[in-house]
Order: C-alpha cells, then sequence, then structure tokens
C-alpha cells in the first residue's frame, strides 16, 4: 500500500528528470557544448534537494481541496481514515513542481502535561529532549514533542498512540513518523537510520523473531522506539493496536490477550504486550511489513557503551582523518569514514564496536518517581553518564568537552587534534573514569 | 564585511541561472516549445532550495585544509579570530556545488547544566524548549540549547557570549544566530523575521533610539533576543561586549561604565546595559551595523495579547480561508494571507492587532525561584496561559486545542471550520476565559 504514493511521486520525478535530460540532449544536438555544461550536470543540487528533506514548497498553499477540506475527517483515534494512501498521493500531487525527500522523517516523542512529581525528572526530561533535538538536527530531521494527552482514555504508554495517527496527518510530506519515548536516549549521534533496508515494510521495531514466534517474550520487542510508515497501512494499524490501550481502561487488567508472554513485569496489558500478540495471532495480517531490527541498538543498555567508546577512541587515534574538526552540518561524511574502520574492526552488532544507536531507560519512569526496582541502578546517575556521553559527542563540534562523563556541570575546552597521543590529554581521564564505572 | 560571503554565494548562483536561462532560450530558437516547457520553467526548485535551508551537501567534507585544520584557532572567548569573513568564505566555498540558503538563521537558546532550585523551574524550561522548537520546525531553522556553561567566568546573563561565539564557528553555514533567551515565548508562531529588512546590518535588537541615545534607559534594549550575523564584526563585538562580563566577575559591582542608565534594576552590570554603553560610547565604531527594530515585537508584554487573539479571531471569523486546515510545512503561505487582513485591520505595530511575535518574560528567573518582585504576577500563572496560548497555534495543525489556556492539562479535537459561527462552539468559551484574565 505505501507504494502507491511513493512511486507516483518517483515517476513524476522521473518524467521531470526525462524531459530534462531530453531538453539538454536537444540542444547538445544543435550546439556545441557550453565549458560550464559538465559542471552544471554534476551538480548535484536535485540530489542535495531529495536528501536535505526540506524542499517543500512552504509558501504554497493549492486553492484546490483536499483531505484537509472533508469535514468528514478527524485527526483523533477510533474515527477510521481510509483511503488515506490516495489523500496522501493527491495532496501531494501539488506540491510536485517541488521536490522532496522520499524519505522525509519526523521525530515524534512527549510527556506528560503536568510537572514531574520528581524533582528531578523534569530536568531530565529537557535533557532528553536536547538530546532528540541534538540528533534531528545532525541529520536534517524535524522533531515534534508533544505534552498534551490527545486521548483522556489513553494514558501512559498509550499516549503515543493517538499522536502518531494526528501527526501523520499534520505532516504529509513526512514518509516516516519516528517515535522515541522521553527516557530513549540517542547515544550514537553519527548513525544514520538505513531507510533504504525498510523500503518493503512499514514498521520497524527493534527485536528477535526467535522471542517472539518461539518463546513467546515479553522483550521480545521493544514498543518504546519504532519506525512507522505514513500510510493507510499504518493508520489500520494504530486503530487495531490502540484499541487493546482502549480497552485497558474498561477492565482492571486489560483485555485478555489469551497469551502469557514469558517475563512480562508489567502487570496490565500495555503496549508492549498488545504488538506482540498482534504478531503471534495476526502474523499473516501484519507480519509481512513489519521489520524486526536487531542490527543495531534500538534500545541498547548502557553499560556496553563504555567499551564501544573505548575502541572508538582507539580508531580516531588510528586515523587522523577522523580527529579532524569540522562542521556539524558535514559529520555524516565522518560517519562513513568511521563506519568503514568500525567494519575492519570487528563485527558491528551488539558484541562489536559499534555504540548502541539508542540506549533506552526502560523502567526508569523519571516523572512518576515510582521507577521499577529492577532498573535501579538507572537512577544512580546512569543517564547523566549516558547524556553527557551523548553531549560529548554533539559538543565536540562546538569545540568543547565534558572530561568527567559523570559531572555534565563541567566543560573544557577540547585539545585540537583530538584525541592525541599526549599523555596528558584528557581521553586517559576518560578511560579511567570508564574503568572505574564499568568494573 | 558580511557582504563578502553572501555576494560570492549570490554571484555563483546568477551565473548558474544565467547559463541554465542560455540553455533554454537557445533550445527556444531551435525546436517548437515541449508542451511540458512553460511548466518546467515555473517550477521553483532553485527557489525553493534557497528557502529550506537544507540543501547543504551533508555528506561531503572537502579534503583541502580550511580554518578547522589550524590548531591556533580556537572556538573560546576571549581568543581573538582574525580574518573569519575570508576563513568562513573559504569554506563555503568547497560547498558552491550545492546551494544553500543565504539566510540560514540557527537559533540558540539554553539554560543552566543542573536541575533547577524552583519545583516547577525544569517543567516551564521542558516547556519553552518545546515552544522554540516548535517555532523552529515552522520555519525550517536549526535549533541548538545548551546547557553546558562554556566559561566558569562568564554566568547567568554572560553564558550566551561564549555559546554564540562557539555556534558560529561550528556552523559556517548559518548567516545568522538568533539567540532567545530560555525564559522567552514565541507568541505568534506564523510571523517571519523580515531578514531581507537587515542586508545592510549585523545585529539586530528590540529597542527605541530615542530611550537609547537620549534619554539612556536600561530598558531601551533587550539584550535577551536578538539576531546576530556570522561575520568578523560580530566576532569583535562579542569580543568587545564579553570583556564586560569578564570583568564583571573581578569587580564587586561589575566595570565602571561611567555612565548612569535610568531605571536600571539590576545592581551589577549586566550584559544589557553594557550593550547599551557601547552604543553610546561608541556609537561611530559599532552604531551603524546595529539596528534597533520596534516595528513587531522581540519582548512583547502577555497581556497584549489578549485583544490580538480576538482581533485575529475575528479576522479568522470573516475570511473563510483563513478557517482551512492544512498541513504544518504550508503554514507560511497563511501567514500572508492573515498579514494583509491585518493590515487592512488597522496599523501593524505593537497598538495594533498582531500578536506579540515573542513575549519574554524577564525577571521571571524559572530556574533560581529569586524571580524580580516586578514581575510578581508572572508566576501567578501568566506563562502557562502563554505558553497555551502558543501552543494552541501549533496543535491546531494536529487537530487539537486548549479551550482553557490557563489549564494546558487539558485539549479536546478542534471542531472543523474552526472558529465558525456557532454559538456553542469554543471560541466563545475562550473569549470568556480572555475576558476574565484580562480584566
Amino acid at each position: 500500500m505505501p507504494k502507491t504514493s511513493t512511486s507516483s511521486r518517483h515517476r513524476s520525478f522521473c518524467i521531470t528528470a526525462a524531459v530534462t535530460a531530453l531538453l539538454f540532449c536537444a540542444l547538445w544536438a544543435f550546439s556545441d557544448p557550453l565549458p560550464s555544461f559538465s559542471t552544471l550536470l554534476s551538480r548535484p543540487n536535485i540530489k542535495e534537494c531529495l536528501q536535505g528533506g526540506r524542499a517543500l514548497n512552504m509558501n504554497q498553499e493549492p486553492l484546490h481541496k483536499t483531505f484537509y477540506d472533508d469535514p468528514k475527517i478527524q485527526y483523533t483515534i477510533g474515527k477510521p481514515l481510509i483511503d488515506w494512501d490516495e489523500k496522501r498521493s493527491e495532496w501531494l500531487k501539488h506540491y510536485t513542481t517541488t521536490m522532496f525527500s522520499r524519505n522525509r522523517v519526523l521525530v515524534v516523542t512527549g510527556s506528560q502535561p503536568s510537572p514531574c512529581k520528581n524533582p528531578s525528572g523534569d530536568h531530565l526530561l529537557l535533557r532528553c529532549f536536547k538530546n532528540k533535538v541534538d540528533y534531528s538536527r545532525i541529520h536534517a530531521y524535524d522533531i515534534f514533542y508533544n505534552n498534551a494527552l490527545l486521548d483522556p482514555g489513553m494514558r501512559s504508554f498509550w499516549a503515543k498512540i493517538p499522536i502518531i495517527r494526528a501527526a501523520m496527518m499534520a505532516h504529509p510530506e513526512a514518509e516516516w513518523i519516528f517515535w522515541v519515548d522521553s527516557d530513549a536516549i540517542f547515544t550514537d549521534m553519527e548513525f544514520k537510520i538505513p531507510l533504504e533496508r525498510y523500503k518493503d515494510h512499514n514498521l520497524v521495531v527493534h527485536g528477535w523473531p526467535n522471542l517472539i514466534y518461539e518463546e513467546k517474550s515479553w522483550v521480545a520487542v521493544n514498543a518504546g522506539v519504532f519506525l512507522i510508515r505514513n500510510c493507510q497501512w499504518s493508520m489500520d494499524f494504530l486503530d487495531v493496536w490502540g484499541k487493546y490501550g482502549l480497552k485497558a481502561r474498561t477492565t482492571r487488567n486489560g483485555p485478555d490477550l489469551e497469551i502469557n508472554l514469558q517475563g512480562q513485569i508489567v502487570p496490565e496489558s500495555d503496549d508492549q504486550s498488545a504488538l506482540i500478540y498482534l504478531l503471534l495471532k495476526e502474523r499473516r495480517k501484519w507480519g509481512d511489513m513489519i521489520y524486526v531490527e536487531n542490527e543495531y541498538s534500538l534500545h541498547g543498555y548502557w553499560l556496553d557503551i563504555v567499551k564501544k567508546l573505548i575502541a572508538s577512541k582507539r580508531i580516531e587515534k588510528r586515523v587522523p582523518r577522523l580527529r579532524r574538526r569540522h562542521a556539524e552540518a558535514v559529520r555524516e561524511s565522518y560517519e562513513a569514514e568511521l563506519e568503514r574502520h568500525l567494519a575492519e574492526g570487528g563485527e558491528r552488532h551488539d558484541s562489536g564496536w559499534r555504540r548502541p544507536f539508542i540506549t533506552h531507560f526502560t523502567g526508569c519512569q523519571p516523572c512518576s518517581g515510582e521507577h521499577n526496582l529492577a532498573y535501579e541502578g538507572i537512577l544512580a546517575g546512569w543517564n547523566e553518564r549516558a547524556l553527557n556521553f551523548a553531549d560529548n559527542q554533539v559538543l565536540r563540534s562546538y569545540g568543547f568537552v565534558h572530561p568527567d562523563i559523570a559531572n555534565g556541570s563541567y566543560v573544557r575546552p577540547l585539545p585540537f587534534d583530538y584525541p592525541g597521543d599526549e599523555p596528558t590529554d584528557s581521553v586517559d581521564n576518560m578511560e579511567f573514569v570508564f574503568s572505574v564505572i564499568s568494573s
């Protein structure tokens, strides 16, 4: 289903490209090429426009009617929206005069409307939000933070469903909605999501197929971080998934999912168990379009970071180009270089050198203060460390570093050619800090 | 000075445009126009790329050396950077294969590294940050939030100086840095900064020339919200301005500014008094490049919002096109339409119909809890109201509204064709709420 709109845009782009090529060829036949002709052809303008994701014609609202003018269409969950692919295509058609990315991403996150009960909860939320804005800026994604409860019946882990639904309608230009829980932190700022890999799928979650289909485990997937395509399939899926949330308020322990998941620590029926239930019971209906990703970490464990950081610092010590200072806007070029060296250095899986892309403090519940005791260690400053670890990747472009990642209050200017071989430079201090905290 | 890089990019764009036009004209002379030819010509791709501000080639780091490779250049304040215009131009030269906006804006804001003493301070900071991210997304600006104290000697209102300095170096592609204090809120999400107006200036502050030069008033300008061009002039200005901050720590009441400003409520020498001092004492050196703006409000007073909202709702009731639902990405087109009706309805100044662009809760000091008593009313929920007032402009694109702007916890779906003429619709409730709070 999602292919309809994508391919129609792709077709229209191809037609434009073909007509342009025809014009150039015709001219080529009639006159000598101008000196700048090859330069013109090699200019990557079009490519850049497609990549950048910001080449939408923001000033042009078509006078034609679109789905926005249909009073029957509603933004709220539980009001089925039909023919969304066609409606979205129709809207996009009015923007074919402008090219835009086939893979535009809108990051969506949020928290409760009122202040946290936990005294440091809001400060943590502020820093987690900053972390997501940093990642979004580096990769040219849009980001929307929501702190309104759009459906009073869908609280806590269910609140995201109506937000994603509304964001899809508000952003027909976005191909993907990337939901990231407030307590999940980007810990690899360089990592770029391999969207091409998901071209035949509509939902990408982190997990392990054998844990879903064989072990029926509650931790088989993580429902706090996922990519969902802006298409009819997703609208339908959100409606079905969300129904378990709506039902949950009518029964004390939520709807009977007719299945016992191994290791479930949340007593009521939550979004995660409902997702696994749908994968198990309606696999034929939904399974084919869901990509269960585990090649990189969408919800890594923070302690894993430590050894990865030391490994990547060793690569930087070996490869001078990776130590070059550069503008934040060109960081992605370094990702490619680092990636090559990571690949040389060993496997790319969790056990390899790569830092977790996202570190998820599930159970941390920064606001309620009623965190899960199984995650006791988290509140002892682990999230502070993870945030500073991530922030060091950002601050580097601004010439500064937190020398002690256990203390975000203090920064100092980053030495030139960092990390160098000087015995007194801060790398060694950092290695010391890490060896202590990971011991 | 700033013109160097701008004009060279402009020139390169003009050459490209001219060569392209030549190619098309040549073809026009040789063959019959293809049916789609006029359509092709009218395609606003190039224009959109320039406007979008995201057409930078993010994947290409030139192998040539740039200022980033010079170990003598430092990101820290107090280490003068010379020939920045040339250095920046040189860096930009490597991106001439890619077009980017002549007016790229990076919004910079931030707060202290540690949690607030005031229990609701961090929650307020979180919401103020969300508000800035919303504005930046709607207008396709990048945003950077800093909560590291880059120079231990420059705290409080001085902390921004080293941050802006570092941001200029980290973002050579940004033409403007837009500093917005953490306690300033965008209350007109549609308003687009008229950057063309400032093409001959390097610093834009809100203020009144007669209050600066005649009355020597401390409130003649506001130093908490300003635009500063990424150029050598600004590097020099930040160095000179920042010196008053560095001096302030060595003397109890700050450096002697040799001038008494009317109405100064901060006892020590602060960033605002130092700015006015520089305008008064070194007018010849800096004054010509500083634009003192007062045509729209960069730090409005919140109560002014009320009557403006009611006025703009009346316009919406009269003009059906302004009630059309639309994608968030095309909001700027509505701004133009609304602007026209605002102009018809009366003057555009503070006394007219326009909502304050930015409402600044100066003196609110959300973190310390040691707010200025002159602003007592602010803590009685005014900032909550201003935030919800602004959030309603954002939530509208997502199909929801806070019916009571004094209570952000509750939202409800926005009626179709809002604000309509139905006697029971929420507009009237809102007018009632506003009439109560503004009485």
